[in-house]
Parts: C-alpha cells; structure tokens; sequence
C-alpha cells in the first residue's frame, strides 16, 4: 500500500445547497466529471466529493445515522495571518457557520474553525512553521 | 481562497493504536515533524494527522461528543483491481474491521470498506474510469 489517499467523500443532506456553497460561496469550480449525483473538485493531487450521506452510509454498509461530533476535521493553511481572516469572512458570507473566529493558539499559529452547510468541519489556520509550495502543498521533513 | 485543502486531521481516543495500525499496520511512516500529543503523515501535497478526539474537538470549541455515521469517508484508489483485495487483506490483518469485502459496484468500478480502530472508515477502490498519475494522484477533466 503506497502512503497516500485519493478522495474525501462529504455526505450531504442537501446537494445543492452544499454545491452553492462551494462553488458560488467559495469560488471552487466542480470537475466534469461530476453529475447530478455526485459533485468532485480538484485539489490538486487529490479530490473532494459530495455525497449523498444517505446513499454514502449505503455504500459502505453502515447505519447512516449519526450525531454530534465526527471526529474528522479538514484544514486549509494560508500563506499568511491574513488569509485566515479572509478565509473565514469568505466562508461566513458563504452560508458557513464561524465555529471559532480567529485567534493565536497553542503552537504558535493562527487559526479559526467553520462549518459548512452540512455541518463539516474546516478549521483555517497559518502555521509559521509550515511553508506552503506554489501549489499550496506542504512539505513536511521526512 | 484556493481551491485544496492542506490537511486531513483523524480523531483518536487511542494514538499509540491508531499508529500502529498505520505505521506497523499499513506500513505509513510519519514525519519528523510529528510529536508525542500528533502525528503527521504526508500523503504527496496533502497531510493526515491523528491526534486526541477530545482536544480536537476542543480546538474547534465543539463537544466532543458524537457516535454513529461521521458522515465522511476517505478512499484509498488503487491501480488495479486485485490490489483493492490486497490492500483490504492488508488493513485486516492490521486489525480493520471489513465493512464491506470488495465486490463490483454500480458505477463500475470493484470497492470495498474498512474502518480504523477509531472506527474512521476508509473505502479502497479500483475505479477503470480514472487513471493515477505515477504520484498516485488522480487527474479529473477540468
């Protein structure tokens, strides 16, 4: 097994709600690939997809009931203290729920959390001790 | 705001199980960048990090109360169809529960489930429709 992963899968109770926000809210452009079932955007080396939750908990033979916490979060690093401001207001404006605005944490980042439509939870941060690449990936040392 | 995500951060109860199960297990090696309290796998340009459940969810000043279906699922592509079967035997003898043994599946691909001994559920899929690149990555008409 390589050390990688292809696709996140987000289910949703409402597709079209969750694709306005992505795409009118947050400005991301869905692949072609998609269709009236299911959305996929392009990041970069990897994919992000919408869901039916209802037909995703089918898919993988589990009770599609749940609540409260998932213990998944999805994080977005910024080049700098002020993107996560800019972030969080970009998403708020979009329909986001604003979690926690943005403050100093404990490692010595800036960081802020929201969700989305569909309760999904994103946290923004700048971390000063992660370089972003020109495609936005991070280079950990090995 | 840029259309990726940076990082992938699983909730854990128990991080020295869920490392074994990725390290020794499925044979993932975290970066140096990794502490005792997270742990950092870098997956090409994206990273996943296990870290406690509970300061999760207290990071994002949310409960961390929460059970059943997360409502996310995350896919492991592969390049053929008979390594979905070998991944799958792979993550059981790592201790994943087999939530679905790989079978062919209505978009015409062949798909299995496992979940994680924190219960996050993976899908390992051969998808004849989308072609990896040799990093792994998955390139989607624009």
């Amino acid at each position: 097994m390589e050390q990688r992963l292809t696709l996140i899968t987000l289910g949703v109770r409402d597709l079209s709600r969750a694709l306005k926000f992505y795409e009118q809210g947050l400005g991301w452009k869905k692949s072609a690939a998609s269709n009236e079932h299911i959305a996929f955007f392009s990041l970069g080396g990897m994919v992000l997809s919408l869901y039916s939750r209802e037909m995703l908990a089918k898919d993988a033979l589990q009770p599609s009931v749940g609540k409260g916490f998932s213990g998944i979060t999805l994080a977005y690093n910024t080049r700098s203290r002020d993107e996560v401001d800019a972030v969080l207001e970009l998403a708020a404006k979009a329909g986001a729920e604003i979690l926690k605005p943005a403050q100093e944490v404990f490692w010595g980042g800036y960081s802020g959390y929201f969700s989305d439509p569909e309760g999904h939870i994103f946290e923004v941060a700048h971390n000063p001790f992660w370089e972003l690449n020109e495609r936005g990936e991070v280079v950990l040392p090995s």
